[in-house]
C-alpha cells in the first residue's frame, strides 16, 4: 500500500496546540497563509459559521477540539453544565452531519461516570485520528474503482483542506494520481465561494497535481468530449437511502453524468452517515447571504436592487450514484438495504 | 397584442449615429453606461472579438453596420474590393451564425450590379428592423406556452442588450411579465462572463421585473423545490436536426430540466437556424482565455501556476427540447423534417 500521508502532508487545516486551536483561515487562500487562533469554544462556533474552517469532517474534528476548550473553560466535565456551550457549537452549520455527530460523541463521552479532561483530549484527538485513517483507507477503497488512463471532474474542496488530512474525494484522486491512473483532474470554480477555484487546485498543485480549472457551468461540455469517465465528489450528509447532500452543483453533475454516462462517486466517513434520515427529503438546506452572489471581495457585482437566492447545499438522489466511498467500505448503487448491509458487515 | 417595444424600450446596444456606430459598451455594465464609438470596420470587428457588443442577434447587427462603415471606407461598393474586410469582420467571433448570415446577405447585395452606399445603408437597417419585429413576434408566441402562475429560468443575456430591443428569450420573459403570467424569474450568474449577473438582472430590474440571480450551479436546486416550470434561453446557432449551440451551461440546464420535468424553451430569429449544419457535432466550440476563470477585475484569484479550460458554448441536442421559438413559428420537439417544415411554411 502505498504511503499516502507521508507523500501527501503538506496542509493542516484544523491543528491542536495544546492549549489553543489554530485553524487555516481558508477565506483567505491561496494568496494568504493565514491563521485564526481559537481560545474558546465560541470562538471555534465562530469560525466554523464564517468559513474560516469549512468541510464536514474538518468541521467535526473542530468541534472536537471546541468541546475541550470548553471542558476547560467551565471547569466542569458535566454534560448538563456543558450543554448549552454544545448546543451553540451545533448550531454553527446546519446541513454538516459532522458537527453533529461529533458533539454527540462528546455528549455520550461526557455522560459517562468520572468523565475528565485528559479522557475528553484523548476523544478530540481520537476523532482526528480516526479520520485521517479513514481517508487512507477510502483513497485506496476508491482509487480501486478507478480504470487507469481516466479523467476525472471533482466539485467543492474534500482535500486536507476539509479534513485531518489527504481528504475524501481529494483523497481518492491523490492515491489515483499516485498510482498513475489520471489522464486529467479536472475542478469546478464551485460558485458562489470558490471552493474549487480558490483551494482545490491549489491543495493538488501544492502537491504536483495538475488539475485543470472548469467553470461549474462547463462540466457537461467536458463530459460530452468524454474528457472525464469518473465525477469524485465528498458529502455533508448521507441518509440512510443513500441521498446525498452534498455542496450546491452536485445535484447537477450527478445528472449530467448518468446522462452522459460518466460514473459518480461520492466519498465520505461513516460519520457522515445519518441513518436516523431516510430520504434526502426531510434535509435542511442552508441558505447563505445573497451577498456570496452579489458581492465579490467585498465589492457589489451586481446591480443594486437586484436579489439572490443562495443555497449553498443540494441533495443527490442515491439512484444516482454508481459507488458510496467509506472507511468502512463501498456500496454500489447505494439504497437502503446497502446501507444497512454496510454497518452490519463491520 | 401589447405593444412590448414601447413598454420596453429603455436600452440601445446597438445604435446607428449616421457617421458611425455607437455600442453601449457591455464590459463595465452594470456600473457604468459607457459608449464605443466605432469609426471603421475593423473597430466593430474588435468590438465584437473583446465583447464590447455580444448576443448573436446584436453582432449581426453591428455586423451590417460594419458593412456600411467599409464601403465608406473603401469607396467602394465592389464585393471583391470589400471582401477582406468582410472576411475580417466574419472571423471576429467564431461560434454565433448571425454574425456570418449578416455578412452574406451584405455579400449578396453587393453581388447585385448598380448596388449603391445608399442600398448598403438601408440593408444594414433593415436588420436591425426586422430582429425588432422579430423579436416582438417571439416574444408573443414564446408566451403563449407559458402558463400562468409559471416560474422561469434564464441563462445569459438575451434581452436588449443582445439584439435591437426587447430580447429573444428575455422578450418571452418580458411579454409572459406583461401579461401577469410569471411569480418568478430566476437568472444564472453564467459564469465566467457573468453575463446573468451582471447584465440579465440589470437589464430586467430597469423594467420593474424583480429577476433573482441563482449561482448556475443551483439550477437543479431550484428545480427540484419546483420554482420553475421553464427554462427559457436564447441560441448562437441552430442545426438542421435543432441541436442548439449556445452559451455553456445551457446543455446542463436542459439535461438538469429534462431530468426535473422542468420544460424548456429555446427563442431564436431564423437567421440563427443553420440548415446546411446537419447536427450539433459539427459547430466549432469557441475556446476564450483561462484568464476569464483566473482573475476577476484584472486580479488574479486563482493560484499561481493553474491552469483553465473555458469553453464559452456547449451544444445542447434537439432530443432536449420541448420548443424552439422562431418568428416564423414555434417549433415543438424539434426534428429535421419539423425544422424543413417551419421554412416550408413561410
Amino acid at each position: 500500500m502505498i504511503d499516502l500521508l507521508s507523500r501527501f502532508d503538506s496542509i493542516r487545516a484544523v491543528d491542536w496546540q495544546g492549549d489553543h486551536l489554530r485553524l487555516l483561515d481558508q477565506r483567505v487562500l491561496p494568496f494568504e497563509e493565514r491563521f485564526v487562533e481559537c481560545r474558546s469554544p465560541a470562538a471555534v462556533a465562530s469560525a466554523i459559521t464564517d468559513l474560516v474552517v469549512r468541510g464536514a469532517p474538518a468541521i467535526g474534528i473542530a468541534a472536537g477540539w471546541a468541546t475541550l476548550l470548553l471542558v476547560r473553560e467551565q471547569r466542569s466535565c458535566e454534560l448538563a453544565t456543558l450543554e448549552p456551550g454544545l448546543a451553540h457549537l451545533v448550531a454553527a452549520r446546519p446541513t454538516a452531519v459532522n458537527l453533529a455527530w461529533a458533539v454527540d460523541r462528546m455528549r455520550r463521552l461526557l455522560a459517562t461516570p468520572g468523565c475528565t479532561e485528559q479522557a475528553v483530549f484523548e476523544e478530540a484527538q481520537r476523532i482526528e485520528q480516526e479520520d485521517l485513517q479513514a481517508n487512507q483507507r477510502m483513497a485506496m477503497l476508491g482509487s480501486e474503482l478507478i480504470a487507469p488512463g481516466s479523467g476525472v471532474l471533482t466539485h467543492c474542496n474534500t482535500g486536507a483542506l476539509a479534513t485531518a488530512g489527504l481528504g475524501t474525494a481529494l483523497g481518492v484522486i491523490r492515491a489515483a494520481w499516485a498510482q498513475q491512473k489520471l489522464k486529467g483532474v479536472f475542478a469546478g470554480e464551485t460558485r458562489p465561494w470558490n471552493q474549487g477555484a480558490r483551494l482545490t487546485v491549489w491543495e493538488l498543485f501544492k502537491d504536483g497535481i495538475p488539475a485543470t480549472l472548469i467553470a461549474d457551468s462547463a462540466a457537461s461540455h467536458l463530459m460530452s468530449e468524454e474528457r472525464v469517465q469518473w465525477v469524485i465528489v465528498g458529502a455533508d450528509r448521507i441518509c440512510a437511502n443513500g441521498d446525498t447532500a452534498n455542496k450546491v452543483g452536485t445535484r447537477q453533475l450527478a445528472i449530467a453524468a448518468r446522462y452522459h454516462g460518466v460514473r459518480f462517486m461520492v466519498v465520505a466517513p461513516s460519520s457522515t452517515i445519518d441513518m436516523a434520515m431516510p430520504d434526502g427529503s426531510g434535509i435542511e438546506i442552508e441558505l447563505r447571504d445573497p451577498g456570496e452572489l452579489t458581492h465579490s471581495r467585498g465589492v457589489r457585482t451586481v446591480a443594486e436592487g437586484v436579489d439572490a437566492w443562495n443555497p449553498v447545499f443540494d441533495v443527490t438522489p442515491a439512484g444516482l450514484i454508481d459507488a458510496l466511498v467509506t472507511e468502512l467500505g463501498v456500496v454500489i448503487r447505494p439504497n437502503t438495504r446497502r446501507m444497512r448491509d454496510l454497518f452490519a458487515a463491520s
